[in-house]
């Protein structure tokens, strides 16, 4: 059993955290973020110490991304059950630290206490260059574009959690994305300035889609839906609905966005530059905060977690 | 049993956030700060959900004071208990509008998510006018001072958890100093500009005084033991250690901190002129972190959460 100065100092040690203090100083135009990680419903079987640490500031990064903001700095607030094991809590801080490297965030403090179940809150800040794109900045006429395609961490979830079947390359992807999931930083840093309106899609795309359509008044209707290769035979052979993977499933950290009509060049060609996928899945139309997919009303139900 | 959508909303509604967004924008200066509560070791029996949303911004709130930095904006990371009741959230909810109000603190969001029992993050910014006073810039010679007396909140959570007796204004007073703390807001705006070093004393004073000490390389001597007036009092009718109530116990909101001894008389004014009390309890030395209260060594033990 650690007392908390044990894991405090491993976390110290770990992360290079030399002036152990409550508060930190940052500086300018600051935009903040914070995330809360709790191990019953958001780590997955088969997950280990050092990803759940890393999923947690992927969780904060990926909604920075969607706005077009570098993380700069995290606090960790941490609940550990009692007992959590020495070689538990060092997975934890490599993982903090990892994540600290990969995405060039400073970890500038934290908060350590007891808890029934693992629990992680991570409070990001970055700055902002510019005015961020909201959620409720969708126009008729506007393109709506996705990072990348959906349904391949959801195919995971169901490899980790249903014992679904599959095997070689499809089955790696799927359970990595799961794992280790990548936040679009590229994506959201080379094109937020063209956004009208952006989001993750970390609570599944049907619910980024709904959050877009009704926090700006407008429809949304999706005419090629964003599908990762492999996921319609994958959903066959395992009895499952693509439809369901794709638009209801969860923990995928692409970016959901609209831009104005007039931007779109613009835009692509920030793409190509940055060397990220830039995928136009639909449009906005006037309307009341309805999302169309292939001319069917989309249920407007989220990923509901690990359930 | 709320979904999670009219749980956002309900708060959303209570403080006036709008636009329901991830990420905040803020300014410049920026200074961090994250606490997390977790009911079953942070909520005393008899605290209210108002009061539990409300201890967790002063808490933050406190730790910021003893900085000298006022609370700008807070975002709040929530886990809550399947089957938390409406009339319970709206309890939380009120105790953050309020908080918001009280402490001048402008909450910009957050996250809400299941968790086995009532988690609290809050993460709080604020601007910094100077550099913030250390852990660590404690020095030989220095005054240690502390914002007012200790051992109220130790002997409240001694009635609400032990059936201690007492009565009249003693009991009311100490009860209260653990359902409805109040940081040091106006002792650590007028002072912080004069401390070398400072913390705040939620962990227990013994322990606040043994990190500026270790942290500082220093040795302090305790020689006025800061007594709240009726605790020796209550300890000996209920058989209890009031030295242990007065370093040992928790859930006080005091700030801590050292002022050099060219300071002292500057400091003393600027309290006078802000009309708060500014205690001098003991001196800095020469050492490698020992603390000595009336000549004995203190033992280095903090509180432990309502144990």
């Amino acid at each position: 059993m650690l007392t908390e100065k044990e894991i405090i100092r491993i976390f110290a040690a770990k992360l290079g955290i030399g002036d152990l203090d409550d508060v930190a100083l940052l500086y300018k135009r600051v935009v903040l973020k914070c995330d809360m990680l709790v191990a019953s419903t958001d780590v997955p079987p088969g997950m280990e110490a050092w990803q759940v640490a890393r999923k947690s500031i992927v969780s904060c990064a990926s909604d920075l991304a969607a706005k077009g903001v570098k993380p700069d700095s995290a606090m960790i607030s941490l609940g550990l059950p009692r007992g959590v094991t020495r070689p538990y809590v060092e997975g934890l801080a490599n993982g903090f630290a990892g994540a600290s490297k990969e995405f060039g965030v400073k970890i500038v403090g934290g908060d350590t206490n007891e808890a029934a179940g693992l629990v992680i809150d991570c409070s990001m800040v970055g700055f902002a260059n510019r005015k961020l794109p909201s959620r409720s900045g969708a126009r008729p006429g506007d393109y709506v574009v996705v990072s990348g395609m959906f349904g391949l961490a959801p195919a995971g979830l169901a490899i980790l959690m249903k014992n679904a079947i599959t095997s070689g390359m499809f089955r790696k992807q799927a359970v990595e994305s799961v794992l280790l999931p990548l936040p679009r930083r590229h994506f959201g840093m080379a094109l937020a300035k063209h956004f009208s309106s952006s989001i993750d899609s970390s609570d599944g795309l049907a619910t980024s889609l709904y959050e877009l359509a009704t926090q700006s008044g407008v429809n949304v209707v999706i005419d090629d839906v964003p599908a990762a290769d492999g996921v319609d035979k994958f959903a066959q052979e395992n009895n499952l609905d693509a439809h369901e993977l794709l638009f209801h499933g969860g923990e995928e950290y692409e970016i959901v966005a609209t831009i104005p009509k007039a931007k779109l060049k613009q835009a692509e060609a920030a793409a190509r530059k940055a060397k990220v996928g830039l995928h136009v899945i639909g449009r906005v139309q006037k309307g009341t905060g309805d999302v169309f997919v292939e001319k069917k009303l989309l249920e407007n139900r989220g990923y509901t977690h690990l359930s």
